[in-house]
């Protein structure tokens, strides 16, 4: 039996960042991946990898979001003044779609069998499932592995509703692939991937309406934070409906009739062309046979503790299957912290869970790190907060992007960031200052201190710096000040 | 005769930030601006002071810039396989600089005398004019001052070329007054000014020649960042010339017949329809009775030390007058340093000139901070260089923005940044993390193992980080690691 140093079984975002680093530093890695999916770059086929993250979510989403930006940007063009440019109306779904495959393919290579197996990993195609604490089967192979990592990754979750499957539905693993744009689609979930979704589709020409089983869309973020991606949403013509389930779905006249269930308990149906169920997301676990091996999960995923390690001490999980943060970047991070553990005599490595951001790429975007208002309420936790709006940043005003649009910090005693939200178009690159000063301990009056290129939206931060500045200016000191400067005069 | 803490002349983006400042610690100040601007914001008039920033530069040029990208971006829409958007064509001028005068007046109520008026500064209308080492003269008042702010800013250096005062010309100051879109327009000068506004006239459907004397422009940059640059105006259609000067203008039917010398020595002649005259700027140090007082000055501006003190003590001068960084935020920033050395009793606070960034508004923006690649070589500081491709970071490739885009950081041995330099569309929001890391030494490696969502454009930071890592893996290492692994296995 071929022994390895690492058995990778799934190669999507975490595991390909353990087979990769892993024979970097001088392991020999075998990676089981189930399903490689084929793109042409440049001419030639590339069988991919990759997981969701490149075949049915980050990429293609983010893609398909440029697409809807490009249209929206081109119906908007009046804002600025410029002339001669229609409302774009429906667009080819199916080309769009095509931009979204050339975005994938280009990236396909780095995560491509070739590349991985150019880098040294034994990549292997085929399922993998456990035998025993270090035994891997894949196909009618069996591997050893000092350690095992398993990082199958997710799917959409279908709740059971009447009359769902025979009417068919799209999840993100068949959006990317519509030939015809759907003259309208309601989408179960307001989830992030509801929402880019919907708004993407909305803005290419389908009438989009959003049904969230939650008080709000987006229900990781503060209400003051969604309230105004909702009132974008609607100003668009998207229709969202909180609080609210569909309970029926059926097939009338090559449409989809759904009911929906309201706060309320009253029912009411929507008659649509198509529809997108985005509600929630379940762990890659079957068929691993935890159970055999005695690998403790739940319907969240396989249990870990901050080590990634499972109950047995040679098996780890990362990533979506592991059921604590769904991101990409964060389980290329698990990955660094198991490529720590399991290649290193000392397994010291821990999850730092404080200081992850996320972005839900709507327009405008909302990206966070830390502790919202709601948890810290929820916890206990003591903060103060400040808040700085666009409509003061000058830059976000010559370009247009500024009603509404905020940014809030919350922080402790000695001006250390604990969480931070930010709702702007590009909210996610002008995040990651705070997030850089929330891990390294540089409190706002740090941030208030470093300049600033005018005009830009980054200085929103040192507004956000100035703001807490202010409030050691109490009327106090701000008295005796007087008094030495009329000393002075 | 009124006594105060401060008398600021000039009421730019220094001058306002210590008269605010000012007030807000408590001293007595009196604000002197020539020249206020009237807007109307929300049906009522304002008398706005501002300066160049908010009248004639920054400002302005942003929002000229963001209706630029409007067309330019719907001319682009097919790039996302966005159908029904035809090319713009050329645009109403006249109404894209009403979109500019409204980004102005919404920021105007922030610069105004009322507002100033309401924080307790004495605002007087006037050139302000020393008298002596503590009294300045304001129309017919005379006022005094334990210090003195000098923060007139700068205009456009005008070289006297033969016929070009006959023929016409736009400047910073009046470009965003034209009522009519030239055919065609030649600027003369090829730094920031110049080739943010041609850029966007081009876009806007003029024909654009930008002549510059330098070998190439914006030529505090490096090469390599703006060949990137270069190459993206020139696919757009503006003609690029280095090393050329005009030498002779002629009016000629209606048109300007401009004489250009290149680096051969050859000469040649453009006809257009108007000229922006961009090459440089000069200090207002006229009408200041610099000489009288005794305040040294040379054409560059008045000279200050690193506290923004001049030779007279009492007297202090910020901003473009002072001839360093011709930046708002530079002058910004310099008013904080002299409200502390003006009113506390120890004028401790001195200038960081390392930590200072600016951004070229262009499409790419280029953003940087610190030492470049050329000024390291000059002065003969040792580096390490490392470099992060947009072509690999997802969301650019998601986007679309990808092509030729870069970033590149200088580090010294322990990993601290020394410059950075990022060219890419969205290149200055992008930048304010390296700043942050570079003004409290945070090293690279800290960056690396920060988690940076993805995909996000602050992704490039993490990888610069990650070429830096790469360094410390050493063939000898990682024969060591690979060894290790062997045993474990």
């Amino acid at each position: 039996m071929e022994r390895y140093n690492l058995v990778v079984i799934g190669a999507g975002s975490g595991g390909l960042v353990v087979a990769a680093g892993g024979t970097g530093l001088g392991a020999r890695v075998a990676l089981a991946e189930k399903h490689p999916i084929e793109y042409t770059h440049e001419g030639k086929p590339v069988k991919a990898m990759g997981g969701d993250c490149l075949n049915f979510g980050c990429v293609p989403s983010k893609a398909l979001i440029r697409a809807g930006k490009a249209a929206q940007h081109a119906r908007e063009a009046s804002r600025f003044a410029i002339r001669g440019i229609p409302d774009p109306g429906p667009q080819d779904i199916a080309r769009v779609m095509d931009y979204v495959r050339s975005a994938q393919a280009h990236i396909s290579p780095h995560d491509s069998i070739e590349r991985f197996s150019g880098l040294g990993v034994d990549v292997m195609v085929g399922a993998g499932r456990l035998k025993s604490a270090h035994e891997v089967e894949i196909g009618d192979k069996t591997v050893w592995g000092r350690n095992i990592v398993i990082a199958t990754g997710s799917r959409a979750m279908i709740h059971p509703i009447p009359g769902l499957e025979e009417a068919g539905y799209l999840t993100n693993e068949t959006v990317f692939q519509v030939k015809e744009l759907p003259a309208s689609l309601l989408i179960m979930g307001g989830g992030p991937i509801g929402t880019e979704i919907g708004q993407s589709f909305s803005r290419l020409g389908s009438k989009v309406t959003i049904v969230s089983s939650t008080p709000h869309i987006c229900p990781k973020e503060d209400a003051d934070i969604v309230a105004v991606l909702v009132k974008k949403l609607r100003h668009e013509g998207v229709t969202v409906i909180d609080e609210a389930k569909a309970t029926k779905v059926e097939k009338k006249d090559g449409r989809k009739v759904v009911t929906i269930k309201g706060k309320t308990g009253a029912e009411s149906t929507i008659t649509v062309d198509e529809i997108l169920v985005a509600t929630g997301r379940r762990p890659n676990i079957e068929g691993l046979n935890l159970e055999g091996v005695g690998v403790k999960h739940s319907a969240k995923g396989i249990e870990t503790d901050a080590k990634c390690r499972t109950n047995i001490p040679s098996i780890w999980a990362i990533g979506d299957v592991a059921g604590s943060y769904l991101f990409t970047h964060w389980a290329g991070y698990q990955a660094g912290v198991v490529l720590t553990n399991t290649l290193t005599p000392l397994a010291l490595a821990s999850c730092d869970y404080d200081n992850i951001p996320w972005i839900t790429y709507t327009e405008p975007e909302i990206a966070h790190v830390g502790l919202s208002e709601n948890a810290a309420k929820a916890k206990g936790i003591e903060y103060r907060k400040f808040s700085a709006d666009f409509a003061h940043n000058d830059r976000a005003v010559c370009d247009g992007d500024f009603e509404d649009y905020f940014a809030k910090v919350l922080v402790d005693r000695k001006g250390l960031i604990l969480g931070a939200t930010i709702v702007h178009p590009h909210a996610g690159d002008v995040l990651a200052e705070l997030v850089l000063a929330k891990k390294w301990g540089l409190p706002l009056s740090k941030i208030a201190s470093t300049i600033h290129a005018y005009p830009s939206l980054s200085e929103i931060t040192a507004a956000l710096g100035r703001e807490y500045r202010k409030t050691g200016l109490t009327p106090g000191r701000k008295n005796l000040l007087t008094k030495i400067a009329g000393w002075m005069r």
